[in-house]
């Protein structure tokens, strides 16, 4: 039993000055966390509990499924992360230290590298697969900006596990479970979510999901389909390209002289007016920016071009999943001085592959189709320069912004926008780490078998955070009842026997298996006491107040606010009932 | 329900290279931990189950004392530490770290400075007090010398407590309170153990005892009575000084030529063998070990004589103890070349006490005691030099080494030497901490108040490994059932339906709440099956083996090595009533 009188708990009245979310500011005024440092926070009494009660779900979840609990450290030497390059590729957000001997260790964000050694350890034979092993631990990340709470913090709570199998029918089996103990588990918690496809970072797999809980506070945006189950997330939309066209029998690229035309805008107004017998808009346009990139562990920047249709923009987030692990950056005035055949506002592609650079376009940007571009010279530009035979790119990139209306890449319906914060994440890696490792299993026939690995992760503290941020009003935090730090909150008002009363009705239904919270504490006025309870956000609520004396009390329900009277024989009775319905 | 045939675990029937320690060895071998990096373990599924059976108890004695359970990071600024010195004082066993932005972090060792800067920030008043706060955590040590397995690691689990009290005998009460709920907790996991006096080492307090699991192989050297319940750490013994004795009439002191002494057993023998008409023994001269100290935070060295009486040596840990926080170490010859009037061999009070150094005195040199001593120049001592009289010491240290017959400090019997490992640890802190937070409470008189606070550790990790090293055989671990990874190993050997017969058995005491490891592995062999039983430590054993054709089942106890048959209809309600008895 948990007695307000006690607990190690005070509430806030104001929001916290750094707080911008519901969530942050609702855990912080109800006491369940305080912050240590940037991204770093204590979990306080109901804290502990309610991250307990999420991380139990997850785990009867993984267990169903015949995941194996462990407990890795949090402390790696640097030798796990090199041999698959991850100590490069992690840059600043990796925490990194040394040891009094000068060793080099990390802060372990994920840990693919570790569970590969282990099993490669203990197993050898294709009779020990498949096997699926998981934790739920702190994990480190070196956010440049930590932020919102506990929703993006430095030292996080995870479930993380790992699938092991023989071929690619069992990884995919295996990921087919998690993905169904994932759609369980949030189902659970009561989360309203989304199965997106992903980019898969730094993972370095292929094919991957995030689970996003949607709420209009969430970092990561994603599209749905109009018409069909279609969600992605936006760096994973691939754009519809046009099947390729015919170069025969069309125009010839024309230089034409346009003065005074800064702007796509102008462009597409100056060839409308320049009577040449054609409607032009800004999609018959192609806008080339420059980036540069850098590959992990390179010290060359290499200058690239990306041509994307005029309407649209480049998208960094999209143009940097797509060149992962490469860091872009624009290019900045020392870059165009040492490079002076790019002529700022009339870069073409010509000019781009002439000088060898290295030349990405949209999809859109298909053969056969023609373009108004720049002609590589002050205030000039082509017209009907035709992609496959005026230039050839050298390849595709999806770096064009992704717009409500634009077609779903199933073809069914189109796009449209939703914000959502990122639950889950399910990979299927590969052999990615088990390469790097030389991770076998002798075959039934003898032979090595490189074992194929899925990893999938659960951010526990972070899923906390989603359920307050769809799960609260203007009063306070509406828990659901699995993860509640208790069923009921057993109110004492009054200066008579009302907290005594109380007392004993908590330990009545603490005997029946209900998990109480009761507010024993004395001198504190009723209105305080309902302001704390509505702001924890117990589901049930049962007011032993001024009605004792003829024997009622009330019973309150957080989530829709109704309230009745309750007769105090009944008391009991009725709490265990509504904690049984759920 | 645990299964041989999918559990992540490999046996190993030779021990780690690296293990000395049976608990080392076993715990390996059992596939209970895996080193990740020295003093860095990864636990395995039955390990992972061990580690939270251990955690389960403790956490109910810690909850029947009040205690709360809460998380804090293990990544904390240096400010909280640089507030109390720790960042300092800790010195090279720190891990420490600095962010992106090159902020100062370290891995939390322990937490005292953040409790205390959290009870700061929610209570205020007087009314608050006391309050208990503990956790179950990692915790980070970067020990020169990680050893014994998780025995002594670099990445360890604790629980560690803090109590807040508003006066000395609150603090009292919850150090009590503490010492209670870890006689009960050790108990409960079978230990024995002593609970003796200690040092308080770099927590800064005054009052404190260690628990200490005895057995050979404990890291720990401590002392127990002949005649009483007296139990301490080395480190921790007073030396009963002999009561002040008059200088008067004592003869005066004489400086003797004293050719080839360069021994104290030459320089008795000398001083025999002169005529003197006295016996001389080695407890009647006085070395003068020569050392040099250094302040936490300081950059010079001071050189301090530490004499001690010449039939015994000076203990590093006892005078490291003594002289805790400083650095010592000894000198070196460069020491001796800048100051010429310390003559080695001959060094004496006198130059010592000439030349402004510090000199720290056995207690057993106490005022009125007359010493044969260097007397400063070679070839000479100096023979009736009295304490008090001749030469006035700065003070006395506890540095002479501790023997086997030694008065006990309670006046009580003799001592003599056991070893153990330190399990637990409790502190009466006093406001260090709260005085470099200024953690006051308003009194009742509207007067702050300065809070006292006790910090209180039990090494998880480590409680395991002495519950290892006090409970094996030849054959493997013998664990205790409160901790043990599951009540009963039920084992399916042979070729017929015995597997089958195994699991359904297991089922069956699964229903009734037992918890089961089943090996149900085809294709290997029974003398393997029993080897690994007794290797994991399973308490009871159930053989379902080539009996059953004849409805006969082996259950076996694993402490006692019994064996009886039994009937295959009464076999769940006999493994379950073994279970019930404990």
């Amino acid at each position: 039993m948990l007695r307000m009188s006690t607990l190690f708990l005070r509430t806030l009245r104001e929001d916290p000055a750094d707080a911008e979310v519901p969530s942050h500011k609702l855990m912080v005024r109800g006491g369940y966390v305080r912050r240590a440092a940037p991204g770093v926070y204590s979990w306080m009494p109901l804290g502990k509990i309610v991250l307990d009660n999420v991380a139990a779900v997850i785990r009867e979840e993984m267990n169903r499924i015949g995941g194996q609990e462990m407990l890795l450290p949090t402390l790696l030497p640097s030798d796990y992360y090199e041999a698959t390059g991850r100590w490069t590729e992690y840059g600043d957000a990796l925490f990194r230290l040394k040891d009094r001997k000068g060793g080099d260790y990390a802060l372990t964000p994920t840990h693919e590298e570790l569970f590969t050694s282990l099993v490669k350890g203990e197993y050898s034979s294709y009779k020990d697969f498949p096997v699926i092993l998981y934790q739920v631990q702190e994990k480190f990340r070196d956010e440049a900006r930590p932020r919102a709470g506990v929703l993006r913090g430095r030292e996080f709570h995870m479930k993380d596990s790992y699938s092991f199998d023989l071929d690619d029918e069992g990884l995919q089996h295996s990921y087919d479970l998690h993905r169904q103990a994932y759609v369980r588990i949030f189902g659970r918690l009561g989360l309203r979510f989304a199965v997106v496809s992903a980019q898969s970072g730094a993972m370095g797999g292929s094919l991957s999901e995030e689970f996003l809980a949607e709420t209009p506070t969430g970092e990561d945006t994603f599209v749905r389909s109009t018409g069909s189950d279609y969600a992605a997330n936006v760096e994973a939309v691939d754009t519809p390209a046009p099947p390729a066209a015919s170069v025969e029998g069309r125009p010839q690229a024309q230089v034409h002289h346009t003065p005074d035309t800064p702007t796509i805008e102008t462009l597409v107004g100056f060839f409308n007016a320049a009577g040449l017998g054609r409607t032009f808009t800004a999609a018959d346009t192609l806008k080339n920016v420059l980036v540069k990139t850098r590959r992990p562990g390179d010290d060359d920047w290499e200058i690239v071009g990306v041509g994307v249709p005029g309407d649209r923009e480049v998208d960094m987030k999209r143009l940097e999943a797509a060149l992962h692990p490469a860091d872009v950056a624009l290019l900045d005035e020392a870059d165009f001085e040492a490079n002076p055949f790019l002529v700022k506002g009339y870069v073409g592609p010509n000019g781009l592959l002439a000088n060898k650079l290295r030349y990405l376009v949209d999809p859109r940007v298909a053969p056969g189709t023609a373009w108004v571009t720049g002609a590589d010279k002050p205030d000039h530009h082509v017209m009907d320069l035709v992609c496959g035979r005026d230039f050839v790119p050298d390849g595709t990139v999806e770096a064009a912004d992704v717009r409500e209306g634009d077609a779903s890449p199933d073809g069914q319906g189109t796009l449209y926008t939703a914000r959502g914060i990122e639950i889950g994440h399910i990979f299927q890696l590969g052999r990615k780490y088990t390469d790097a490792f030389e991770l076998d299993a002798l075959g039934a026939d003898g032979k090595p078998k490189r074992v194929t690995m899925g990893s999938y992760g659960i951010g526990v503290s972070r899923v906390l955070a989603a359920v307050v941020e769809q799960s609260h009003d203007g009063k306070g935090i509406v828990w659901p009842r699995e993860i509640a730090p208790a069923d009921v909150h057993v109110v004492g008002t009054g200066k008579g026997d009302q907290i005594e009363t109380a007392l004993r009705i908590a330990e009545e239904l603490e005997q029946r298996g209900v998990r109480v919270l009761v507010d024993d504490r004395k001198g504190v006025s009723p209105g305080v006491k309902f302001t704390d309870a509505e702001l924890l956000g117990v589901p049930t609520g049962l007011i032993v107040g001024k009605g004792l004396s003829e024997g009622v009390l009330e019973l309150r329900d957080r989530a829709s606010g109704e309230s009745e009277e309750i007769a105090l024989d009944a008391a009991v009775d009725r709490v265990a009932s509504a904690v049984a319905a759920g």
